[in-house]
């Protein structure tokens, strides 16, 4: 009989893989913690958390207990028109965590169905008050990504990713993440522009795929103050910032100015399965509740709400709020700063070394950033071949280890990351 | 404390579901068989499978059983670069089941994302060959519904769903379904733009959320064979109509002509939770394989072949392969047709009685079929007061039993069913 990897490579199509002259995949066959074990025995620490997604640790027993009890009891229902528990439960756990004054919670499964929900809430926000005034432009960030569905393509910055698409996306404006040198020019375009934009889409404190772009939070905040003026929406996707990465349970705490709508996916379930949740404010929600029933959302997916991915989210929930994770975060985010302190010091020849909560990122051999950067396959195996996996994004080279990570294990990630390094500058 | 659907009309945002005066939500607490049960302790049969996802029963416990092994081994690794068996397993038990040949299986979350997928596939399968002479024009049918992302809402049908975002959708080409008086016209629509055209995209046999049209499959088999004259890519969206809903294991292997990709969710894992896949041919993936790194599909989820959602589409395999599963879709088959023959002879002055497998329907009071109709409200509380839950797409109603309805349950069905058409005509 063929091996996995051999079965792999017949019938299945990863996801951002070349398809040609790509190194085997490692078979997984068990997690446990924050390692993950291959075919041979051989351990990795999930120093990249598997895309950022799992906060507790693999396979752990609480979720996975939970899983199976509502498993057993209720696996599925219709959301229209009927309700259930896990679906209930978990929107009032979540609600009043939530950065601004967030009050319903529509559920999807993944996060680029949240932001394409969050995009035609605030889209229909502007159609339901008036239809022959409705504002149909999305502002965003360059180097944005909000995810590959055509409207989170849309809102995402044009680049490799979407490159054969572009005829068939939606044109929006785009502006620079804020510095000290191009505020006024970032605000004059939303003065230029300001009653047409229906809104503004961003990932708070850390654009993810774009290349863990870091970006001042003082600045943001009069960006967000800018596009208030013009009562745009503002929708904060924090598919990945979500659930303590950036140090506070959401990146939108480090702003005073809030989000109308939040995006959340990835950590909601603690990493375990797909869920997506659009949480918005009453500014948003009451702009649906009408006799009129063409302002009905109609937007819906087959498995919204799905109670046992909803369960799961509980139980990671349970998790994250006990004291000893809280503790867990705060520990990681100081070994985080120390690790990037030390990188800084050793004067090592790479560039931009940063930090923000749990994530680092730093560039290898250019300043400038580049996807395809020769450099990603060639650092994950040797990182790998060390017992650490990471993932660069091209040449930007990143942790954001799950909170389940122990203190050697965390000092594994960084003896592995100084002796890699040193292979490559 | 308040009660569950006092704190779901506090929190929750339901899909399709308008916020005025909407009756409350039923709390479902438990699910067995086809039956749901409520908080009062009332049973209803789940005659539209709820959303037509569940094959085998609720709370099934062997596919219970099989998540929580696997929740305890690997809840979930990323699958880029990686690889685990439940993913690998399952694309080798369904690529054979699949009509025409398809080779590679490209997973995601959910229907939405697996047109997604499939659009993106073949708009690029042009640009890979040729950037300059791509191919960007899809063709679709009048009445087509494909999710609600916005490229899956740009190729379904301009309707209620879509008003508020049609200026951010994608141009595309509609046709109307074949019929012997139209065929001829259709064709010449083809005959125009076919070279340009990069895909077909159709709900083989039963358009689904467009009101369960269903029309010829000898004219469709002419409608697909001038498409491919011009070697535009066939998709075939079989969210719905997969896994045996039209008699056949899927609603392709209705036509001599075979698609090029095939989309699958809903029944793909028994209706347990939420999981997409897209299947392509050898034509499609070989035009990705390419020592150029800009022909990559840069398409993921974070969740992608999640490896509970596998395990739960596996189980869901182990049980429909067996031959009592098979003995109950032809006998499902068999008393749907009876029951359409009793609907007619009966003369109850209903529209359209129509048959495709599993699948029954007829429109109440008006041939047209309107979304927004006013009867689909008290109709659906008629039959649930009576114990049994059925969803009418506005005057459109249908069933699509799971599989595991029993003799007496679908005789229930039926009996409701002939009670409340009376009350409304």
């Amino acid at each position: 009989m063929a091996s996995l990897i051999d079965r792999d490579k017949q019938f299945i199509w990863h996801p951002f893989t070349p398809q040609k002259q790509m190194p085997d995949p490692i078979a997984i066959v068990k997690g446990s913690g924050s390692l993950l074990f291959d075919e041979m025995g051989n351990s990795y620490i999930d120093a990249i958390s598997s895309w950022w997604v799992n906060l507790h640790g693999h396979a752990h027993p609480y979720i996975a207990e939970k899983i199976y009890q509502q498993a057993l009891t209720l696996e599925q229902v219709i959301f229209a028109g009927f309700t259930h528990s896990p679906a209930v439960n978990l929107a009032e756990r979540l609600l009043p965590l939530l950065p601004g004054s967030m009050s319903r919670i529509f559920y999807s499964d993944n996060g680029s169905t949240s932001t394409e929900v969050a995009l035609k809430m605030a889209l229909q926000y502007w159609w339901n008050l008036n239809p022959e005034k409705a504002r149909t432009k999305i502002l965003c960030f360059e180097n944005s990504y909000h995810g590959d569905t055509f409207g989170a393509m849309s809102v995402s910055d044009r680049s490799v990713f979407t490159t054969p698409f572009v005829p068939l996306l939606f044109d929006v404006i785009t502006i620079p993440l804020p510095n000290n040198g191009n505020l006024d020019s970032i605000k004059s375009i939303i003065h230029q522009y300001g009653n047409d934009i229906a809104a503004f889409i961003y990932e708070p404190m850390i654009q993810g795929a774009g290349g863990m772009n870091m970006y001042d939070s003082y600045l943001m905040n009069e960006l967000l103050n800018s596009v208030k003026l013009y009562e745009v929406i503002c929708v904060a996707d924090e598919v990945m910032t979500g659930f303590g990465r950036t140090g506070t349970l959401f990146a939108s705490e480090h702003y005073h100015k809030k989000p109308d709508i939040i995006c959340l996916s990835k950590g909601l379930t603690g990493g375990t399965m797909a869920l997506g949740v659009t949480a918005c404010n009453n500014r948003i929600y009451n702009a649906f509740v009408d006799d009129d029933k063409r302002k009905t959302f109609f937007h819906g997916h087959s498995f919204t709400a799905n109670p046992l991915a909803c369960t799961a989210a509980l139980a990671s929930l349970d998790l994250l709020q006990q004291q000893s994770a809280i503790e867990r975060i705060e520990w990681l985010c100081n070994e985080v700063a120390i690790f990037a302190k030390e990188l800084i010091n050793l004067n090592l020849q790479i560039q931009n070394v940063r930090v923000v909560g749990t994530v680092l990122a730093f560039e290898m051999q250019d300043v400038t950033k580049t996807y395809l950067h020769q450099i990603a396959q060639p650092f994950t195996k040797a990182c790998l071949d060390r017992g650490v996996y990471i993932r660069p994004l091209g040449n930007t080279v990143y942790i954001m280890p799950p909170y389940s990570v122990t203190e050697s294990e965390f000092e594994k990630i960084k003896s592995v990351i100084l002796e890699v390094i040193k292979l490559f500058v």
